[in-house]
């Protein structure tokens, strides 16, 4: 069993990142700018988006937080969001989900210029990706599928077993490994919670990708011997070994899987910091789609 | 085993189509109008822009056919389509695909405007597609879904495997079966290709969808007893015994195929009457998203 340490990886990327915005730098290039916007005080909200703006100093980019309190009128976001897409200082802006019920967040994700719609969210970059036409790819799957490729692993004719089918990973992640590209050409399933045999379903994936938010929702005995295990899950769970009172569990039952597979992500440091690296990347490509 | 005869139900959908134009007229509403861009004479296209003129007239719609030569330069294509955007006349138009080699498929497409789009082809149809927006979807998988809904056939928890991962059948039609809607929430597998194990993948279908354009490529031993099977292939093979030398196929082998499953289409007189009643549908839905 090799792990497959998105921390690493990501490590990788930046550092390239750094040199392409060093690179920018000598050819007098405008430094990519990104933008973020938090509402409220959840955890995990607060750590992802703080993670953001880190990654985007190590990088060298410009990044920009704009923080509301939860009760922010949705009309008030919105103006947000459209002032973002006119100031042409930022290259490319993110509004961190989830957001409190009152705010419609299919309106805000909507509202944002899809050339600057970094996390991929947008319909316009959910419709380009079917298509494999120029645009953002979801920054989750994207990140996924970058570390399937710097890590040597083989898609093309692999069956992909992917459970859960939310707009942001599942659903995306389906199409892009089963496209005619590489990372790709896998045949993919997508099981959600209607699947009735998911057991013998999951026995048969050279790929398993969990992405439910359930801890400990695949076990063992749904592992083939051998295949490759992506766990997208980040549940927050009470641990009072540590100070904090909580840590991060993944939707894959570590220890029981760890064995059987071939390669395995880590939670925390396996998809997460593949989500970051992608929006980083996401965020020069901003720039090149520009021509800037 | 149960015919699933997609002319049958066609002419359910155009009756009550029909019944709805005259709803209009006697409310003083405007009457839907389709326009079709045909470019040149192969004779597939002629046949398929013939039937969706003549499911027109059947309905009680206006439509304008509009044809271009073989050697129809590009820049008079899209002028064209953009005008077809400004006429407030033409509620929808589709651009008969293929085109020929000189001219760039995708562009044309992505020219269109998205409000138009009766195909549902354009990007931003695809993306609202993948979010369960509004929109328009895309003719041929809305028909299969409408097919089965329209005879009772239960999909929710059904294995679902499609072969072929083409842009306007067999991707957006994963994605359509595979979400939470009725019908809908099947657990989909997308084959193509690349897929190694396909007989073997076939066997677990509970609905089977062939979409590959390749006469007799599913044989009985890729059926599980007892599935449903639903054929969109639909190449012309030369038939001596005809008047016109050829007969159109499925990718089923309908004769050896039939005796095991509980519904097959035909082809002819499945999955295409179906593909012109779903663009009747969206032609219809076009005039009601603009509130008209």
């Amino acid at each position: 069993m090799q792990l497959l340490d998105g921390r690493i990886t990501a490590e990788e990327i930046r550092k390239e990142l750094a040199e392409a915005v060093q690179e920018r730098k000598r050819n007098g290039k405008k430094i990519p700018h990104l933008a973020a916007i938090l509402v409220g005080n959840d955890g995990g909200s607060l750590t992802y988006v703080g993670a953001k703006v880190k990654a985007c100093d190590q990088i060298g980019f410009e990044s920009t937080l704009i923080r509301y309190d939860d009760s922010v009128p949705e009309d008030i976001l919105l103006a947000k969001v459209r002032a973002l897409n006119e100031d042409k200082s930022i290259d490319g802006f993110i509004v961190q989900l989830p957001l409190p019920a009152h705010i419609d967040e299919m309106k805000i994700t909507q509202a944002i210029d899809p050339k600057k719609d970094v996390d991929g969210f947008h319909p316009v970059n959910l419709g380009n990706m079917v298509l494999n036409l120029p645009g953002f790819l979801p920054a989750t799957p994207a990140g996924i599928l970058e570390l399937l490729k710097r890590n040597h692993i083989e898609t093309e004719g692999k069956n992909c077993v992917i459970i859960g089918r939310s707009n942001i990973v599942g659903t995306p992640l389906s199409i892009m490994l089963g496209r005619n590209t590489n990372p790709g050409n896998c045949t993919v399933t997508l099981a959600h919670s209607r699947t009735q045999n998911l057991q013998e379903i999951c026995q048969t994936a050279d790929i398993l990708i969990a992405a439910i938010g359930q801890p400990d929702f695949v076990t063992a005995d749904m592992v083939k011997e051998g295949a490759v295990i992506i766990d997208v899950g980040t549940t927050r769970v009470d641990d009072s070994s540590r100070a904090r009172g909580w840590r991060l569990k993944g939707d894959v039952d570590f220890d029981n899987v760890a064995p059987k597979c071939s390669y395995i992500t880590p939670v925390p440091g396996g998809v997460g910091p593949m989500t970051i690296a992608s929006l980083m990347i996401n965020t020069l490509k901003a720039m090149e789609l520009k021509g800037k």
